[in-house]
């Protein structure tokens, strides 16, 4: 709380890592890359599991646990997947440790204890899973088979940022295996529905669905679907992805399946995921250079009550505040009275300004003796004098207000931040100026793709379902195109 | 289905096994020691948790997230912590793989991506999470620090059973720290009394609360709280602990505040733990020979509603069905409504019972026009004809009596398998016949508890709280003792 935060204009990545520290929602640990996730913001991640998790229940879906290692011949199996995750296991080769001879008091890896095969740390789940799957899938009557996992999963990452991109992080992965095609087709986009609405009303962050090119795509996948939201910086943020996996794993794991017709098929498989990495994108979307500015629906605190007093006067200001506190409560809105009695007013206006709690009521005695009290909302920092005798109705009202006015003012942004352009050196320049989306027909080849983004680090973030077909020509190659892509430099 | 289940009385360990097999809790994975938990069993996993958690933050605990992997270093800081999990370690030594070019399509470790040092996949994470309490812990107004993790922990046991002991397993964690000794003690009772409350009344399982001996001390605490529950087959069952970690932590990790005097002061510290461990002692409390009794608070699903019926007549009986289900429904209580044209009632009564639903609702049409229906209840597999009419009441009322009469049942067994002795003799004859707990005089030393142990197999569970002090001499070697011990053998 000493100093202020750097500002958004001026470094962008500096704001960001100093918010996410300051506001108490994670920091570095001790372990390379992996993060602690802090009361505050694990309270945050809560609210979107909790709520993501109703998602999925309500679509049928059933949680499960499976193991955190994977052996490695397992692992190989699906040589893509493989493939795609090499360059970034942890891998478990001891099982325990042992007195170091030559430095007492320490320990040291017990070189009797080599495991036959080495398991490898979670990266994802499709290998373990699927060769369970196997034991559980027999008939038609087995399928869809439909299940989630909450988790930590590892990658080792060389570059790391505090939600974003982290050694360890936690997630939810679905798995489904399927009778048709069609059915598993089908799941994949039904679960990109939920993540897109679970982004839009509860984050408040608009987001464009699409799906992701061959370079892109989850190793492993036939088809990887995405949802990109867009940050203040004008960079791209994938905020979830649902893949149909085609029968590849069926296939690396021989799962078949008695067809109602007495014929033996391969299943269809689709996984999804999203991860805390949603976090970083509920700070980057909203937050300013006061603090973090939180969706009501996500906040774990909506509503923060101030007493304001002179001396001795605190006990009569508390009397005064709790029917209102209660009032609240039986609202179903979460409420924090600030009551500290060892900080002033302006320092706790500051600290909740900083944790991004949406609204503020500062209550002194004058304002009671004028049936009044001052109500501050965060996303605007509007205040506004409100009668006391209606206020549950009113912060009610509020927080609705404020949840739709963030998600507005987000897709505002985006709106102002895509761009369509006919040529790439039109292309260079939006990056380079406004940057955000950039709509731009391209020749539908790898090798263009690489080469933009070798040239100006954008990738193709995805295809939008939504975007018409429209003849063009690449800005590139001049080549013919029958739809633009959505272009950005990304996260 | 296709066969039944072995019994308990012939061979219990292969009841347990197959019952949790069967019944959809758990199974074996490819990885050696770590299980599945299917969908069945994470249900009532999941509530567990939900329970928990409102617990703990009713007392004034937050959630939060630290590491899975404790670097080398931290790991060895607390030397008695260090030495009693260095056997059991699994330990990540690299971070990357490679094509093996011995073998084309495989991978091995990359010799060139060896970690600097090792990490430890954390088998409880004291010392990650002191390390990060340094930062967080200057002033006395940091404490108390109040914090609980759910996570994964990783422990190499060589001998595994399906969650009473496996290599990978689910807990929550609570770590936290006090200005004053007297303050730490009492969190760790605090906490011994939730845990108490929940296996009561939630589990339905008695317990009995007490402190281990240092030979069965958690390695880096002052005192470990327990509480032990009994198993049908005579054996005590070590449900959830909690520990004084006295100054230890704070000391190997330079922990210290800020008095309010102005002076500087290590820390004290405890933590707690309840794991997935719990759910094999609510199946070896409380099931049968025919499978699953699971106590209503803790089933997923609470009633079952059978439909009988001739061909032609299922959706007459569903559609008379429907009110009772939504009523039900209404009053909180989760109903499945089996409604498969596929297989027959009994075959259906026998999944459910197997499952332990509590209550079985059988309707058909003649039971219907006579405007009752045919309740079955799990526990005492006791039937009833009851007035439709008054359904919903009757089911609540039954639930918990469910509720009531298998914690009741289970608080019997545990006093007739409660017996206390005067020799040695008496001590082993009780051990191989009665067996339970056997509450019996000893000299306190770690010496006879050792050779007791050695020549009966059996340990002492804990000092009962509520055990009195009465003059006696120890079984073994006539010395004098002040109050009995409660032993057991133990899983």
């Amino acid at each position: 709380m000493s100093k202020s935060l750097p500002k958004r204009s001026e470094d962008y990545s500096l704001w960001y890592n100093e918010l996410v520290k300051r506001a108490g929602l994670a920091e570095n640990s001790a372990v390379r890359g992996c993060m602690v996730i802090k009361p505050y913001g694990y309270a945050i991640w809560e609210k979107m599991q909790r709520t993501l998790d109703d998602m999925f229940k309500r679509t049928g879906h059933e949680n499960a646990y499976f193991p955190l290692f994977v052996p490695k011949s397992l692992f190989e199996a699906e040589e893509k997947n493989a493939e795609g995750f090499a360059k970034e296991c942890a891998v478990v080769t001891h099982y325990r440790l042992q007195t170091d001879p030559d430095r007492p008091g320490k320990l040291r890896v017990d070189p009797n204890a080599k495991l036959e095969e080495e398991l490898i740390v979670r990266p994802t789940s499709e290998a373990i899973i699927w060769s369970t799957y196997k034991g559980w899938i027999q008939s038609y009557r087995d399928l869809p088979l439909l299940i989630n996992q909450w988790a930590n999963v590892v990658r080792w990452e060389m570059r790391t940022r505090l939600f974003l991109r982290t050694a360890e992080f936690l997630w939810q992965e679905g798995h489904t295996a399927h009778a048709t095609e069609g059915e598993a087709v089908a799941e994949t986009r039904q679960m990109l529905d939920v993540y897109a609405q679970f982004a839009e009303e509860w984050m408040a962050l608009p987001v464009v669905k699409g799906v992701k090119t061959e370079n892109e795509r989850f190793a492993g996948a036939v088809d990887t679907y995405c949802i990109e939201g867009l940050m203040q910086d004008g960079k791209a943020l994938q905020a979830g992805t649902s893949h149909f996996l085609g029968q590849n794993f069926a296939k690396a794991f021989d799962v078949q399946f008695q067809t109602k017709e007495g014929g033996l098929e391969h299943v269809w498989g689709t996984s999804w995921g999203v991860s805390t990495r949603l976090m970083g994108a509920l700070v980057m979307a909203h937050s300013d250079d006061e603090g973090l500015v939180l969706p009501p629906k996500l906040a774990p605190i909506q509503v923060v009550i101030v007493p304001i007093y002179k001396t001795g006067q605190l006990e009569e200001v508390m009397e005064r505040i709790r029917p209102m506190q209660m009032g609240l409560i039986a609202r179903g809105i979460s409420v924090k009275v600030d009551d500290r009695d060892t900080e002033r007013p302006g320092f706790k206006f500051a600290e909740w300004e900083l944790k991004g709690v949406p609204v503020r009521i500062a209550v002194g005695l004058r304002d009671l003796e004028a049936g009044t009290v001052e109500v501050a909302r965060r996303d605007t920092k509007e205040k506004m004098t409100l009668p006391l005798a209606d206020i549950v109705n009113s912060v009610d009202q509020l927080l609705a207000d404020i949840q739709q006015n963030i998600y507005q003012r987000a897709l505002r942004f985006r709106e102002t931040h895509t761009t369509r352009v006919e040529s790439y050196e039109e292309f260079k320049q939006v990056l380079d100026t406004t940057a955000g989306f950039v709509l731009a027909h391209y020749d539908g080849t790898s090798e263009t793709e690489e080469r933009i983004k070798e040239e100006t680090k954008a990738t193709i973030r995805c295809l939008a379902l939504n975007e018409p077909d429209e003849d063009g020509v690449c800005m590139l190659t001049g080549k013919p195109s029958v739809r633009r892509a959505y272009f950005a430099r990304a996260y």
